[in-house]
């Protein structure tokens, strides 16, 4: 069976991540993207205080493969004539400019609307379409500071701390591409467009849902707790080992039992002061001296088999790089082939698996430019007009002495 | 025009966190979702240390709100026929008991299509449904240890740190709901249902795109930098003001530029220890202590003002609940009454805003049970059955002596 996207066309004029992000859902599922880019490109392509030549730089491959690039001067009449064709030919427009900026380029909701009824149109953006805040510049840490995310994690009474890698580009970027999903779906029933406004501070607040949500309902103030999981339970938390850290979730008292017995420490089962869920949380650094000194003996990795096979829930703590290499992961299609000639460049999937529908791509991500004179051509435009448009040779300078 | 899943149905034989919060984005999307729940409910209405008498704490009525709950006992064969019937009349099926258990209870994937040959068919794990790890208890601190996530957050060299909410429960849930739409929409064209795997371990990965693409793409290791963004840039940081802690985002040279005039320094502007950003970054710790005798004059809250205004990219740390209270997002629609009586409690929408539906949903969550004989005499049962399905009076116990 076709992909789910198979045959939709997606207008993307977003640039480094949340956006980005989003689409890449959509080229995933087989939606054909085409990224406009400036004649500089997404920032992104070079990024990470590192500069790529070529202009593929890691974090550019990592959510763009699969997407044609065309590149457009969006000042120049010429070039805004081909992106209202693409307005034309997409089922779904996209960008993260600042709100207004594609109302003044002539390229906002209405302008497209005129030009295509049904289009689905998905601004993403800081603060929203709408509100006090909605000129404020944003970036990722602007949004986990203002949220409240950063006085999530940590002990009580640790400094603010930032979640090290932009979590809300990320959650945001999925949430767009499930509102843009679910426009397809009314779509495909009503034949009827519409425009979706996506915002990284409202999609900060539902991420933290298992934290604003009992706020907003029952008055709970979140507080920080370390690594101590929900439940507080002394026995859910993280610990070190003979070699490495490890994360125990034995909340329940007959996980508690199970846990003591693989530790070989059944004494503390009917240890007094540990002998139910209160005890333990009253004696929970005496506890947690003994568990230190029963998970001593062996490594972290060594720990998590045994606890599993003993049907404790336990994971060792691992960079993301050891965890990548787990074999479960390997067995479970996370990655493919980013197919960059002379490359071992892979991608992360979806994500998720559908029986009938592969999610990936079988292209690469777009060198700047790559498909501008194949999208134009597409569009009907003749070799000597793609010519005049990409500047060759119509636009050259004369060379004057 | 309707909400985008109005006439859908869902049948949810979810839990705690993962899966509820995938429903609640359909069932705030308009499908009449069926909460099936056993005789002691879904164990997040008594959650977080407290028990809630009526079991409606602050947690379950977060991720719960419109669903309409049952109560079935799946070892009864009377029960597991209104389970069947109800497959028949769903669209959409989820799960996220471990692996096999569906199957074993003879309500797995090749039983529920037998039954329903159309209908989507998602479950929801820790680790999926291959794989050698499918059989582990998962957990989300579980998954934050073993996938990297623990080793992202704080300062270099600090401890594994927990992100301090359940994030990965709250990613997998969007991904399953993302995943879960897709499948309605191939629906839509195909008339074919299908199976959908998601799992949290999967889901982390797909989350840390931003650091795990890098590495994959071009082996770059993810490091902790505090609170310091990806620029590396010492002016897009974490402060200490004269009332609180902001953070900036002023990365490039205009911005910069704009920051040194908003705090009334345009001197660092000059100063040839600040001159770029390379020199900037190499004395950064002198910059620092710069920034911070400037800010030391206003409260943090002040400076957002002032430097928006100057447009430089700046966000007052607030806690969740002080930002929730922002006039912003009070305009933004974010949050609606859960519609409990004698309550103020109120629950997050979806956090994105269609034109045309709507989201949200105007029924509050679901007592234990509330809808069971309203479902069952939906499907046709007579009051007698119903209440011989109950247990009332028939399963009555005999008073005997």
């Amino acid at each position: 069976m076709a992909q789910v996207l198979q045959g939709f066309k997606v207008l993307d004029f977003t640039h480094v991540l949340a956006g980005p992000i989003a689409t890449n859902y959509l080229c995933q599922q087989g939606a054909d993207v085409i990224k406009v880019e400036s004649g500089k490109g997404d920032t992104m392509r070079n990024y990470g205080g590192q500069t790529f030549a070529d202009g593929m730089g890691p974090s550019f491959i990592s959510v763009n493969a699969g997407k044609r690039s065309i590149v457009l001067d969006l000042k120049d009449e010429g070039h805004l004539e081909v992106a209202r064709k693409l307005v034309k030919w997409a089922d779904v427009v996209v960008e993260n400019f600042r709100p207004g900026v594609m109302d003044r380029m002539g390229l906002g909701y209405a302008a497209c609307r005129s030009i295509n009824p049904s289009v689905v149109f998905c601004s993403v953006s800081g603060f929203g379409q709408s509100g006090p805040l909605k000129g404020n510049p944003a970036i990722d840490q602007i949004i986990q500071s203002m949220s409240g995310l950063m006085t999530l994690s940590g002990e009580p009474g640790s400094p603010p701390v930032r979640i090290g890698f932009p979590v809300v580009d990320t959650f945001t970027g999925l949430l767009g591409a499930f509102a843009m999903m679910s426009a397809l779906l009314q779509r495909e029933r009503t034949g009827q467009g519409q425009y979706i406004d996506v915002a990284m501070m409202d999609a900060a607040m539902v991420m933290m849902v298992s934290v604003a949500g009992p706020w907003l309902a029952g008055g709970v103030r979140p507080q920080k707790q370390g690594n101590l999981g929900y439940s507080k339970s002394p026995t859910a938390d993280t610990f070190p080992t003979g070699d490495g850290d490890l994360t125990l979730g034995a909340v329940r008292q007959d996980q508690y039992e199970a846990l003591c017995r693989v530790v070989q420490r059944e004494d503390l089962i009917t240890d007094a002061r540990f002998a139910d869920r209160y005890l333990r949380q009253q004696n929970a650094a005496a506890l947690r001296a003994e568990i230190i000194r029963a998970l001593a003996t062996r490594s972290a990795v060594q720990w998590e088999q045994l606890l599993n096979d003993g049907g404790v829930a336990a994971g060792a703590v691992r960079d993301l790089p050891a965890a990548l290499a787990l074999p479960h992961l390997q067995t479970r299609r996370l990655t493919q082939p980013a197919r960059i000639e002379g490359s071992q460049a892979q991608v992360l999937n979806t994500g998720f698996w559908l029986e009938h529908d592969p999610t990936g791509t079988d292209r690469p991500p777009p060198r700047l430019g790559e498909h501008t004179r194949e999208v134009m051509a597409q569009l009907g435009y003749t070799p000597q007009e793609i010519d005049a448009l990409c500047g060759l040779p119509a636009k050259a300078q004369p060379i004057t002495h």
